[in-house]
């Protein structure tokens, strides 16, 4: 139990001896990530500010370092010119002023005059722990200094709407500059807010985007606005919605809406229905970034609020997903793996397989962190699937249902339990018949893209160390595929 | 060779890996000490803002964190009940303001209201490197939150001196708050400054402190002006002055003036000559406090500027004297090391000996670091000493010479050499025959107090590791001795 001086305790109060012991117990950590962004220690959530800047990708996150919990929020940083090795850039924002004080909170970031402009939520909590949001501007240099503005460009949400007022995204529009702000409505309901400026520094409170989801959650997080192929999209996290079929089954739910192009003179957006992004256990927050190939990337936090993991023991929770660019096809938002991931390639194995009512192993084929591709050439099974991350007692478990082309993630035993009072099952429907199944998997995650990114399955997994067997099953039938494996 | 990027670079730019990796570099050092107050990694100078406040003995030092040079500038914290065991409080002010941008120089403490007020100097430079200097509040509550004033309290030196304007002292007298600050005249001779203040916010300058040493070095560090005994002394550190006789060897001195009260109206201070603080090769910039026992308390920096120390390759540079009790005997400070030391006591051997045109060790009397005091009952010959941390190659060697009542403290054989274009030999002269000789030795230093505190010795030695041999010699003739050594 994390009390609330524990919680709000600064790294600036934290000895050297103090930081490098909290380090020492991180290290000793089996579940430490090979390819993944993670917090040196403590707690990461949302990915902030990503962007393309003077050479560099630029992506921050929030940070509490002293512990796994939801502490003060910091901005750590890190840069990249390959989207794969990431250099570790240290603290970047940090809550020490009185409008950020409880917390340097999630926002967007845009280049101008050749700066980086970080646009985030101060929060601040008064002695009666009422809290104070306010939108505030961090200005970084070519040299990667960050000084923050005296204060907040918007000092408060406008009325009629509570004190859930965060995670501002912002861009440049064709008139000047648009913000994009998450809010809550004083009858509890979420939305978000349309800003704008001459110049960053006056914001004019434009109202609400116009959705037609008037009731829907009771708070929108993390709006992220932008166009493609000459659509509207709209990413947010919202919470409060209730789980229907296989949908919406974690705490709380990432997905997005497609669209017409949003007219900001009368903030109309008109859409499709609302879909999750991801469809596994653990992804939230994501955030994206144009890059100068004109690439639409994304970044998720994988991890949700509220639930406990393996990990905090080890004093560090939580990973980003790896970066992954976005398309739309058939109304609906893909997502494949950066081209640049396969730098991470070692070790090639391929084989053609057979699989018929039985459960088993290809020679050779094993490992705990790989890139592994399966191009089914023919299924007549009734199911067919993968384990990995798989001993005799422990596995991870992948089934297709080839009647209901539904795809069923177990993680029961996987190995240390997470979140299981949601479930230990994750599963989605296709539109069309299974072809790929693309897996990154690490020390303690997987992610699995499924016919070329029309489904995504992103989830923290904590297998036994020796966890390393890839093991393929058919039932009622047989399949052949073929298996390309990449170490990692 | 640290460029001034490096040397202005803040903690707050390192990310938690790098500190670690510093901090095991320096744990890697065969040199670190274990009794004495030194800096976790990086550089320590001046202790600062020493004071008993809310229960606890307060120490402050001027730190520069990430490497072993005199960098930018930040206070570092320690407390302690009893001034023998410091709990480590972390960094405390930080050079994150516009007016101390380029360090938290050197200041005092002084309790008011339940809070500790921390006056220090602000330096800046601004694109040409040009310094400005003023003198900045910060206050620590009892929780050991420090909050800055807005503004420095004394934003520039008065007209007539030159930007070397520093390290504020401040007291309560009986008229308001007082403070002395270091200066530099413009015909660049040193002096000290008064101010004096109804509430610490407005500071009135009412000009030198008028001694009778108007042309006494270049610049005065460091002033300390306090009264005991019913006398007034003013402690401070000239830079400039020159060697004379066995006086005023290391580049620079730190000493004091003792003579009647000063008189704030008049500002005039009668005293008598300048006297060296301490004999040994390293001591500079000390501060004083008054403990509720009444007890004037002095704690060193034992190091000094602009020299290389052997402990720089391994990250850190640097560490406190013991904290010593001051009183007045015979016109002369005499400092004796607190009697709560006698804490660090471990086991202990206590024998006579009699030493004879011979060189001796005593059976079972060796270490690394211990407390030995040696009380000489009579001497006939014309040399004696102590050599200690030696093996058959190294040895620190301290020597009387009867007639001319000198002693000699000869660190050519230490070890590792440090600072010797300053030289490799410390003396002084006695007023009366040798009585007392206790000894403080840690791993890399020692400071000796001779005859109950009438001169003092200390200075780093970096001997060898198995160097922990104790040799008593006398050359023409004998002396008995009782010697009581402690392990600590």
């Amino acid at each position: 139990m994390w009390t609330r001086e524990q919680r709000y305790r600064r790294l600036e109060e934290a000895t050297p001896e103090e930081i490098a012991s909290l380090l020492e117990i991180v290290h000793a950590c089996p579940f430490r990530q090979t390819f993944h962004i993670q917090p040196p220690m403590g707690l990461m959530n949302d990915p902030n500010g990503l962007a393309y800047f003077d050479g560099y990708y630029h992506v921050f996150y929030q940070w509490f370092p002293l512990g796994p919990v939801h502490g003060v929020k910091y901005w750590y940083h890190m840069k990249s010119t390959d989207l794969v090795t990431w250099s570790d850039e240290g603290p970047a924002i940090r809550p020490d002023q009185d409008f950020d004080s409880h917390g340097a909170y999630s926002g967007s970031a845009l280049e101008r005059d050749g700066e980086l402009y970080l646009m985030y939520t101060g929060n601040k909590r008064d002695e009666n722990w009422l809290r104070y949001p306010s939108q505030c501007i961090a200005v970084m240099n070519q040299s990667g200094e960050i000084s923050k503005w005296q204060d907040p460009v918007i000092s408060k949400p406008p009325n009629g709407y509570t004190e859930h007022f965060r995670d501002p995204k912002v861009w440049k529009g064709d008139a000047g500059f648009c913000a994009i702000i998450g809010a809550q409505r004083e009858n509890l309901t979420g939305t978000v807010l349309l800003y704008s400026s001459p110049d960053m520094e006056t914001w004019k409170f434009d109202g609400e985007l116009e959705t037609s989801l008037p009731n829907f959650g009771y708070m929108w997080e993390c709006p992220d606005y932008f166009e493609l192929d000459n659509s509207g999209v709209l990413i947010f996290s919202p919470q409060g919605i209730e789980t229907k079929d296989d949908e919406f089954q974690n705490i709380y739910q990432s997905g997005y809406l497609i669209g017409n192009k949003v007219n900001l003179a009368s903030r109309e957006f008109h859409h499709g229905e609302f879909k999750e992004l991801d469809r596994g256990f653990d992804f939230y927050a994501p955030q994206t970034m144009v890059d100068p190939h004109g690439r639409k990337i994304l970044i998720g936090w994988m991890g949700l609020p509220e639930i406990d993991y393996p990990t905090d023991k080890n004093g560090w929770a939580h990973c980003l997903t790896i970066p992954r660019e976005l398309s739309i096809q058939n109304g609906k938002l893909i997502q494949t793996p950066v081209e640049e991931l396969q730098a991470l390639r070692k070790q090639k194995i391929k084989v053609q397989a057979h699989i018929e009512n039985e459960i088993k192993s290809i020679e050779g084929l094993a490992g705990t962190t790989f890139e592994m591709k399966i191009k089914v050439a023919r299924l007549d099974a009734a199911e067919f699937g993968i384990e990995f991350r798989a001993n005799d007692r422990k596995k991870t478990v992948l089934t297709y249902e080839a009647k209901r082309k539904r795809l069923l993630l177990d993680r029961s035993l996987s190995g240390e339990d997470v979140g299981i009072e949601y479930g230990t099952g994750r599963a989605c429907s296709l539109d069309s018949e299974i072809v790929t199944v693309h897996l990154f998997v690490d020390v303690s995650s997987v992610e699995i893209f499924i016919n070329d990114g029309e489904e995504v399955f992103t989830s923290r997994i904590f297998p036994e160390e020796d966890g390393q067997d890839i093991r393929f099953f058919a039932n009622h039938g047989s399949v052949d595929m073929t298996v390309e494996k990449w170490a990692i």
